[in-house]
């Protein structure tokens, strides 16, 4: 439903007011970053952004309080699962080849 | 440097010792098994997969030590993420749209 890449999508349209702007940011195109909105106001039962129209900048997108909460415990999910999961991931690092 | 497909690719090695019948059973080109396999071997300090010569089979692939350390710290970062992250997953998920 939800991964890094929607997630990072949502938050850049809510410090940017516009998903084109914010799709932008992510060097994706105008079409992707609608299809990917539409796919997250699809898959919930409120709509994560809606669309603010008028204003001096013709119109923009927001998230909506579904939309600020999702991101939230999108947030809360990788915070949690990299603090639980620190000790073996430190592991695997070490048995990585050293760089250089 | 380990996502769940070359981690699933490890457990079937370890399986069925081989890296074509493990790929096979996941859909994958003998050439990609094998470039992953690769990419693995060349990631971490020492080889995950070993190759096994002669026998009746012809050889074939085994885990090494380091492949299974490896394999069983990967199914431990998994399942504290898991864990960890469960209330918040489970809080998203009462947002999603009802299916049916």
């Amino acid at each position: 439903m939800l991964g890094p890449g929607k997630a990072e999508l949502l938050e850049r349209i809510g410090e940017t007011g516009s998903i084109s702007a914010a799709g932008r940011q992510m060097e994706m195109s105008y079409k992707r970053a609608w299809m990917l909105v539409e796919e997250m106001n699809a898959a919930f039962a409120e709509p994560l952004v809606a669309s603010v129209r008028g204003g001096s900048g013709g119109g923009g997108a927001r998230l909506t309080e579904a939309g600020a909460e999702v991101l939230r415990l999108y947030r809360e999910v990788v915070q949690v699962a990299e603090g639980a999961a620190a000790g073996p991931v430190a592991a695997l690092e070490r048995m990585l080849r050293a760089k250089g």
